[in-house]
């Protein structure tokens, strides 16, 4: 047990809201500052993609038993649906009985709130938190950033404050702290499926939907009261792009064109498409993560990553697995605890990083290629043959909890196996053979070889 | 001719001063805020490392016919004298004539404020800005960050203000702005050679002075007055670091050992070495550069790097040279001005970036390195044989207003090219020869035919 600490968490998310849980746990004393209103007093919407629960998150929340509370709030989808233009395609996630859990943000972070609140965690809404005296774990609120300020002293301090961090901002200022954010070009929009007069849902509730359609995509996850929420992934300019939609008619017709299934599904799309804000999407790289044994940032507020694997709240819940991990082993020298969970979190949080980057070819254009099903195909096929030497990188990600690092340079390894397979003449016709799986089998050993 | 603008130009170092003379000549009216006091009034030292200006340096000076001035205070320098262990090892840096030239920072930094000065410029020393608002260019003053700000309204405000660069702060907090700054494990120390007592330099003052010793190396820098600006680059933390060298002893005894003829020319060795700090080296990247046509970044301010090309001042000059001429083709157009101007002038920002990290290895290892002697040898025997047919990286770089997007490009294939040169079975005793010259030009042609 370590001896109990006055610890200050900025940020009442996600993240923020399942630290506070594992730290009362712990037996610190927890203060939750947040600079918005309590999101359970509030309407929560317009810029916001549904949330995939995933493996990672799931062994973090039954970490402290709070798994099937939002177990109750979450609808499970074992498969994509892919909506070409002219036809619907089924596309499995993993194996049988393994599925993503789609989740309202705004339901899962009332629900985590009233959770945390429930494990003695103190919470301070509408407190704005302008800078940290990092030697002192001492935080600076006020009304406005040029106004009075209070302080606050506390004996760490985790700066769970998202992207944006304010935390951060401050250790930014320090020598020798490396930090990097990069804009997509890509932008996205939320919209509405709402449910049926009966409460149902309009599409199948079990699919994540995606109508990929090469530089933009839209997709559509399910929601409890029977609606879907849809965002709409495009450039910001260029020939299919948010800026040449300047009226209803625009959005109309282009929908119309390129998403014709979705057109009697979305009733209020141009009222939506123009209340609703164009976001941006950053992928943010720093470190280090912590200072001393004062200040350690956490999830988006040291890497955040675009959504295109459904893994920024699950790479935020697994950091919290590892301190956890780290407070048990290191007891109360919390240095030690902040340092190795920075150098053991960062590779990882670089590598979902890299991931998620990729995958938005891989969802908008990929899911639509011939070539490229056939290769998830084959490696179904092989992998059910051998499931001990081929675990498809999405399972790797999705459905495991090993490092995110090893599911990277595994899935490089087996994607240059399948550019190799997939040159074989006829492959087509030929790939459900002995031929190739023992090349298939030679090609890993021939990796395997090279590494030892 | 453009119409009179009423400028800010916040920073009063070598690009805001160099830059402060272009925007006089073109008729504008042109204030300098510097948050530091008048250099001309104080000492200068202790964290400098002297400049070495090329080719683009002067072009930018000499296009306002100040070049001349600075040529004062200038110091040639043809070659690289190479300080082994054991002996020592001459490199000519060009052909017959071609020079960088050592000034000292404080020296020319002092000068280009002269200069701008009567030039007609106004500067503001110890005048701190703390923000801008960038769709007013208008700057906000104060004595401290949380204390009073006085405004001041600009029709066009330049940051100009450093790798730090409070202006770009703001920029930063826009969306879709990309940044990144990362720091080196190395840092560096600035030690001093004094003159002898007739004012004489104790070594050669026409060579720039190295002291290659794998991960870590000492340069030094003819100054005016006889004595050299020296600066030891060297890891923070591990076996030859900073961290190991705690008292008078350490350093000594460091010095003695790896710097042997150093230690009769560096009197005070301990005495500076703990006396100066040990500053920091990053490589800061961003993009944009400027907002509309009221702000608009320069020099470190957008593109600060590591200093072993010795390309920094010399690129941030540059920037202005490619501004002036925006500023003529576009007329009053500053948006389309600021707009061009970062286009242009972005890839060779990053190309620089890349060559300088990469020159730190070329410098401390590889000029002692006898295999990368050779390969120089053999290209400046080419060189001399085909000057129209290969240029050397370093001249590229150095001795030409080329892009330095080219440089990079063109120098990758020369590497390759003398990679495979340099496998010819005894190539040691051959090189001089028919046979490896006519591998050079097929493999030349080849690059060439790839290309078209």
């Amino acid at each position: 047990m370590q001896t109990p600490k006055k610890i200050a968490v900025v940020g009442s998310g996600l993240v923020g809201s399942l630290l506070a849980i594992y730290l009362r746990r712990a037996g610190h004393t927890v203060h939750i500052y947040d600079r918005s209103p309590d999101i359970r007093q509030i309407q929560f919407s317009g810029r916001s993609i549904n949330l995939a629960m995933s493996t990672r998150g799931w062994k973090a929340l039954d970490g402290v038993g709070v798994g099937d509370s939002v177990r109750e709030i979450a609808i499970p989808m074992d498969k994509r649906a892919i909506h070409l233009v002219d036809k619907l395609n089924f596309q499995n996630y993993g194996q049988e009985g393994e599925s993503i859990y789609s989740i309202s943000r705004g339901d899962l972070n009332r629900r985590m709130i009233d959770l945390a609140e429930q494990a003695g965690a103190e919470f301070f809404f509408e407190q704005k938190i302008w800078d940290v005296t990092l030697s002192e774990a001492t935080l600076h609120i006020g009304e406005t950033e040029r106004g009075a300020w209070e302080e606050k002293k506390y004996d760490i301090v985790f700066g769970a404050d998202g992207a944006f961090s304010r935390i951060r901002h401050r250790m930014q200022r320090q020598s020798m702290f490396n930090y990097s954010q990069e804009f997509l070009n890509i932008g996205y929009k939320e919209l509405n499926i709402p449910a049926n007069p009966d409460g149902s849902h309009k599409l199948d509730k079990n699919s994540f939907h995606i109508w990929p359609r090469g530089e933009y995509m839209l997709i559509a996850l399910s929601n409890l009261d029977g609606s879907f929420t849809c965002t709409l992934f495009m450039p910001f300019e260029g020939e299919n792009s948010f800026a040449l939609l300047e009226n209803r008619k625009d959005v109309e017709l282009f929908f119309e064109k390129n998403f014709p299934d979705s057109i009697d599904v979305i009733p209020k799309l141009a009222e939506d498409f123009f209340k609703n804000p164009t976001s941006t999407l950053v992928t943010m790289k720093c470190y280090p993560w912590t200072y001393k044994d004062k200040i350690a940032l956490i999830g988006d507020a040291c890497h955040a990553i675009v959504p295109f694997y459904g893994q920024g709240m699950n790479a935020g819940f697994e950091d919290i697995s590892i301190l956890s991990e780290m407070m048990e082993e290191y007891g109360d020298d919390w240095e030690m605890i902040f340092s190795e969970y920075e150098k053991s979190r960062k590779p990882n949080a670089d590598a979902i990083a890299e991931l998620s980057y990729r995958n938005f070819m891989e969802m908008s254009s990929k899911t639509a290629d011939d070539k490229f099903l056939l290769q998830k195909k084959i490696e179904k096929w092989f992998s059910d043959k051998h499931p001990d030497k081929w675990i498809p990188l999405y399972s790797r990600v999705t459905f495991s909890d090993r490092p995110y690092t090893e599911a990277l340079a595994i899935g490089d390894d087996q994607n240059a196996i399948m550019e190799e397979v997939l040159k074989t003449e006829n492959i087509e016709a030929v790939w459900e053979s002995k031929e190739i799986e023992n090349k298939i089998l030679t090609l890993l050993h021939e990796k395997e070889a090279v590494k030892n």
